[in-house]
């Protein structure tokens, strides 16, 4: 039997880093010889010898074309600037969000054609619950309409058209996942909009203050890391039958309020932890995050098996677990 | 007082004539005095004299660029190929109904950049009930989801979430129309899968024998095309404030099915006229069209009022009086 061989597309981030070690603790499809390549910018020290880095920027065109022509039989593509960014920067959104998408999928479908149809890699897409817009219901449901009021999530929207209709069209065998925010981030604050999601509870179990932007009955939708890279390879893995005709998925994640947040690190970590938390309005990140969803009914998600954490206690103690430095 | 400056994307088609002749007799926002160019491959013969007319393929991305630097205070963006050309040449779909967008509203954004937002554009974009698909209600209501299952519906929807992300960030003021079927197109049949609705018509008025191909138990969702230049028209004067943050609309039409189509037929035309309907199956057409919208709830739309026809023997006569060649 031949290896799998599976690109991840923003490989060198840190779920791009988490689905990495996933595949190789886990293997893919119950085989353990995977023939990895990821493609980023830069990648952390100490790659997996058996993994291919390959080093650029997605917004390269000739490199998306030369990756296509590799025939990965699984594509993971998880790279994109955060909300935050690509709504202070708006032509470098576009160009990174959207376009590499494109020429990608471009990309693909030279391959499938040279083959009638020989070839289509399972696709599986990172879009965000930020293709939704309010007035929201008290939850979402599969049914309820994308419309992204930010940047961000209108990239992510059209991204999500493309590979429905590459798939539809049978070039890609594509499948988007929206993401809940996925927290607890480790490392460093980003320029995401909902990177203070993670701060608050990240920084204070290092015993260092974060800044709370937000008022603390701002209610939102969380999933760890490790759910994240649960969900990439559970996607992986679907059937075409069992994933259908429409193809983005709402994801499962707990939904709690920043005050509910804190309560749960009080329980983990105790009352001093709580108290690195200074509150300081930010109406810049104000104004996106208001515009966030707040709760969904995952139903179609959880019939294809997709899980993920039942309390936001444990996605503290997933991030104690994995990632936290020790003190 | 200056002239308003109107640029027509796809002037020469049908609609984009019928749009000339609405505002060269009715004016706009009570100014009888418009400089009108328009663009497209092509025109009928005898353009009025007082109309610039641009030959050219928006295709070509230097033309977006010129015809932005013109300043138009409307530009009305019609130019598409239809969706059974979209479905069978997929290249072709996506370079002509989705890119020249891109570059056109890119061009715009240069424009408005220079001047600090002082060149704000309305608009008016020519989407369509395709970026829907079922399973659907009885009637689809404003906040019916998106999910085409055409490229053609996916390339209106893409350049709508396109149109509302410049529009938000202010480079443009834009408003995405989801036309009905526009029947009963005069002229000949043309590739759009549609082509039918108005064929089953237009033919045996002038005695001529029509083909159906889908069964007459089709329920479809019409308006004319006096409506369409109607709709067009009222978008163009809408006051910001009115239009609001979400800037895709269902518009009104009628919901009939073929069968009713064809009484309308019979009433206003006689029954040889229906006689010469000759049912023929084909697959290819059926299968598109099964997956089109019926019927809808515009109330959006007639809130901020748009208006249509009231019954299809008035969309027949319509025709009659402005469009049927005199037999």
């Amino acid at each position: 039997m031949t290896n799998i061989k599976i690109l991840i597309l923003g490989g060198g981030g840190m779920v791009g880093q988490k689905l990495l070690a996933q595949l190789l603790r886990d293997g893919l499809n119950g085989q353990s010889s995977l023939d990895i390549t990821l493609y980023d910018m830069a990648f952390p020290p100490n790659q997996p010898a058996s993994v291919t880095c390959v080093t650029g920027n997605i917004t390269t065109q000739f490199d998306m074309a030369q990756l296509a022509t590799q025939r990965f039989d699984v594509i993971f593509h998880l790279a994109s600037i955060v909300s935050g960014e690509a709504e202070t920067d708006f032509d470098k959104g576009w160009q990174t969000n959207l376009w590499p998408t494109w020429h990608l999928l471009e990309a693909l479908r030279v391959q499938s054609d040279v083959t009638a149809g020989a070839y289509r890699p399972r696709f599986v897409f990172t879009s965000s619950i930020a293709v939704f817009g309010g007035p929201y219901p008290e939850k979402i449901d599969d049914d309820f309409k994308c419309s992204p009021q930010t940047s961000y999530g209108a990239q992510k929207a059209i991204c999500e058209h493309l590979i429905q209709d590459f798939s539809r069209k049978g070039y890609i065998d594509g499948l988007s996942l929206r993401l809940p925010t996925i927290c607890v981030r480790p490392g460093k604050a980003n320029l995401a909009a909902s990177s203070f999601f993670s701060g608050i509870i990240r920084e204070p179990l290092a015993g260092i203050e974060a800044i709370l932007p937000v008022s603390d009955q701002v209610r939102h939708w969380h999933a760890s890391p490790r759910s994240a890279a649960g969900f990439l390879c559970h996607a992986a893995k679907l059937s075409e039958e069992a994933i259908g005709t429409h193809r983005a998925l709402n994801l499962p994640g707990i939904s709690c309020t920043v005050a509910e947040q804190i309560e749960a690190l009080r329980i983990v970590a105790g009352a001093d932890a709580v108290k690195l938390i200074t509150p300081k309005a930010d109406p810049a990140i104000d104004k996106i995050v208001s515009g966030w969803p707040r709760n969904f009914d995952p139903a179609r998600a959880l019939e294809l098996g997709f899980s993920a954490e039942s309390s936001f206690e444990e996605i503290i103690r997933v991030y104690i677990e994995e990632d936290a430095p020790r003190r």
